[in-house]
């Protein structure tokens, strides 16, 4: 891959491919995933040789120890897991010609709304190589192409298991009529700058990787992207939270449970008439979390805890920096709110419009809340890394989108399908109706539909 | 307006105003919009004034007489039907707080997926001043704040308006708490240009105007553009294709019931084996249709027709460029097909994405068709200017989307919301859960779920 013309190629060949992908069946498309599984399988051993050769070389590159756990693919049943994960999306419904609405808008003039795939997706991930199965049998489940970037460190585990998907596809394009540009591989982030430029043909962009990763290609693309650079989760402890004990315990799991996660809390707004809110403050000093005090705050905190003004936990703050920044770490930044009103207006002006939340025993409050917050996920007592497609029930998840249209939040197959407007006729035309020269009218009846009506299937 | 802090300020007032809008009960924003329908109802008089003074200018500049056609508000019951188009979006179903999903994640922990605003819109329309009271009525009745440029044309008309809706929230914020912010105007292109790049407060543009005003949109902002600059529609006839006479009652219908229209169809594909196709092309030169046939077209046309060599409706064609264009006039390029393939593949390469048709008796070719096309809208057997809001019994329109993701096709209320999650929980944290640290599974139970669960009104 070297010359723009390459490029060009790839990007055309995923579209076709995906106009061709999308006709197949879900019958056709999940044997054909089932085929995938068992390569992979049956391959376990060159994949795990492979995997071992990116893990020497990371060791001798001295990467990080928590990248090179999450580069090796055959600690703790992951590889298993992996296998586990595309058998879980054949059992998934199809998600594909799902009828959204079905009218009459005259007699023998039906309009449909189904659901039809994206098209062409281009996918960048990072170093987890199981990744490529994931995003590979979520693809094809929903009837989309897929070019994939997986990262560097992985690189050889990634070009084996490509290499069998491929091989797969092409074994069996006779058989079930997928094309085999129905997956695509690229290895640079050169080669991802080059279809970034590729509007005409590729309609999504799915990012998994680092805030700066995400930052870039959103900048650089005018291709929509799925995905969110910054998680920058809120906890809100109102006034009328009455269980502290349940608030702090909420807290704690949010800040600590996985600090790493985007889905894990930044931010701690606390109403200043909450009874014993420093308690909550003194149970994340328990837990080794640096708090980030507003000077009111800590001034407050330290009258009320003399013990602690020489806290290493306890560090100045400095509101414009802080509260815009994904920490990732033991650390949390903490600010009082006079109202449940301040404390929604910070939400939505700081956070990302990830996962914000609000513990109350106030039902009034909290339904203000639910309903003001602009982020893809609000809750009302319970922790923010509840924030995750596996925990939603989606199965596996593509990513969490931070966007405010099309898909929102932790996204599974749903987010990788749109629809399509069809309307079955029997010659009518328009010039026969009201308001464009004749005198029909139009009858715009709803009508019932069911699972047969769905059924796209040979 | 003058500086970039002004533009800052409206854009940070808009998505302040759309924040408290979206907590306003449908019954007080319907109530609001009945405000708004009788100030413009009272106010007709100055309203016409001003629209005289448009008309007058537009004359003296020697505008179009299309274009002045559309900007006279009060010629054809416009102001009337206008004033009921606002009373049709308040009879119309609240679009927020929708249920999508409700689901048991474990005991006293239940997810929710429900219909939300989207938030700040940015509005761009032409020369019809009635656009301003659909535009206004659908953001208020979708809880949406909005800004609106209108064209320079309706200037006068616009302004009158405007601040009789201005007026009307400004009275009315105490009752209904609705911030006047919710609708703000601006008046330039330079004022649009500013605001294309504030992505962090205004959620989606929404351009109705020419192509190239589009295009210049969507070329300069990283705000999602909801809109279509082409509607190059085509029709396959297909050698299927047993009733020519209902066919080229289509295909007329299709090409002159409104050339200027986006659903006109501007490339026309015809089954090499289809009998009599002939008769098609004739039926269009007696329309006074201009055909612009590919050189094999034009020499099997001429054979089978010699009187018509010399015909001022016959024209060359230039493939690059003819299938690529929207001619918005009584011109139509065609082309021979030798599959329905091809056919699919010609309007997946060369089409807009917005409507295409395809005409058949045969039932398996039509249905690989409507799954094959990637457009927003696809037809069968009848004609592709049914693609309209009004038709598709929208309602009112706020314009024909030919985006691939969020919403496509002709939009109405439903693309102006988009969707939250919401857990409702009872301190439930993540770290007592299986994969996170501890023990307890989730269940996933979907639940039914009825209209009560979605009344958020006070």
């Amino acid at each position: 891959m070297s010359t723009e013309k390459d490029y060009l190629t790839i990007a055309i060949q995923s579209k076709k491919a995906a106009n061709i992908l999308k006709t197949i069946s879900n019958k056709k498309r999940c044997e054909l995933l089932y085929k995938i599984h068992d390569a992979l399988k049956e391959n376990a051993t060159a994949i795990q040789e492979a995997n071992q050769i990116d893990l020497k070389e990371s060791i001798e590159n001295n990467l990080s120890s928590s990248l090179i756990k999450r580069l090796d693919l055959f600690k703790n049943n992951k590889f298993e897991i992996m296998l586990q994960g595309i058998e879980e999306v054949i059992a998934l419904e199809n998600p594909l010609g799902k009828m959204m609405m079905k009218r009459q808008l005259d007699e023998n003039l039906t309009l449909y709304k189904k659901t039809v795939p994206i098209g062409s997706l281009l996918v960048i991930f990072e170093s987890r190589p199981e990744v490529i199965a994931n995003i590979v049998s979520l693809a094809i489940k929903s009837g989309n192409a897929c070019i994939l970037k997986g990262g560097k460190e992985s690189v050889n585990t990634f070009r084996v298991m490509a290499k069998l998907i491929d091989d797969t596809l092409e074994a069996n394009f006779e058989q079930y009529g997928v094309p085999k540009e129905s997956v695509q591989l690229i290895e640079t982030r050169d080669d991802v700058n080059h279809l970034l430029a590729m509007d005409d043909y590729i309609d999504l962009v799915i990012p998994r990787g680092s805030n700066a990763l995400v930052r870039r290609i959103k900048d650089s693309t005018k291709i929509p992207v799925l995905g969110h650079a910054d998680g920058i989760c809120s906890i809100y402890a109102d006034e009328h939270s009455k269980n502290l004990e349940s608030s702090i315990k909420i807290i704690i799991d949010s800040k600590t449970n996985y600090p790493a996660g985007c889905n894990a809390v930044e931010t701690l707004l606390i109403n200043r008439r909450l009874n014993g809110w420093d308690s909550i403050l003194k149970a994340l000093i328990n837990e080794k979390v640096t708090l980030h005090l507003m000077p009111d705050v800590k001034q407050e905190f330290l009258k009320l805890n003399p013990t602690l003004s020489s806290s290493e936990f306890v560090v100045n703050v400095n509101e414009k920096e802080e509260f815009d920044k994904e920490f990732l770490s033991f650390d949390i930044a903490v600010k009082f709110v006079d109202t449940v009103r301040e404390a929604i207006d910070h939400i939505n002006q700081h956070g990302s419009k990830h996962t914000d939340c609000i513990l109350t025993d106030d039902e009034k409050t909290a339904k203000y809340f639910l309903k003001s917050i602009e982020s893809s996920s609000v809750y009302w007592n319970c922790s923010t890394r509840f924030a995750d497609g596996f925990r939603y029930g989606f199965g596996t998840e593509v990513g969490i989108s931070t966007s405010k249209i099309h898909a929102r939040g932790p996204v599974g197959l749903d987010g990788l399908v749109t629809y399509q407007y069809q309307i079955i006729g029997h010659g009518q035309i328009a010039g026969d109706y009201l308001g464009s020269g004749g005198e029909k009218q139009f009858n715009h009846r709803d009508l019932a539909f069911s699972k047969e009506d769905e059924n796209d299937d040979e």
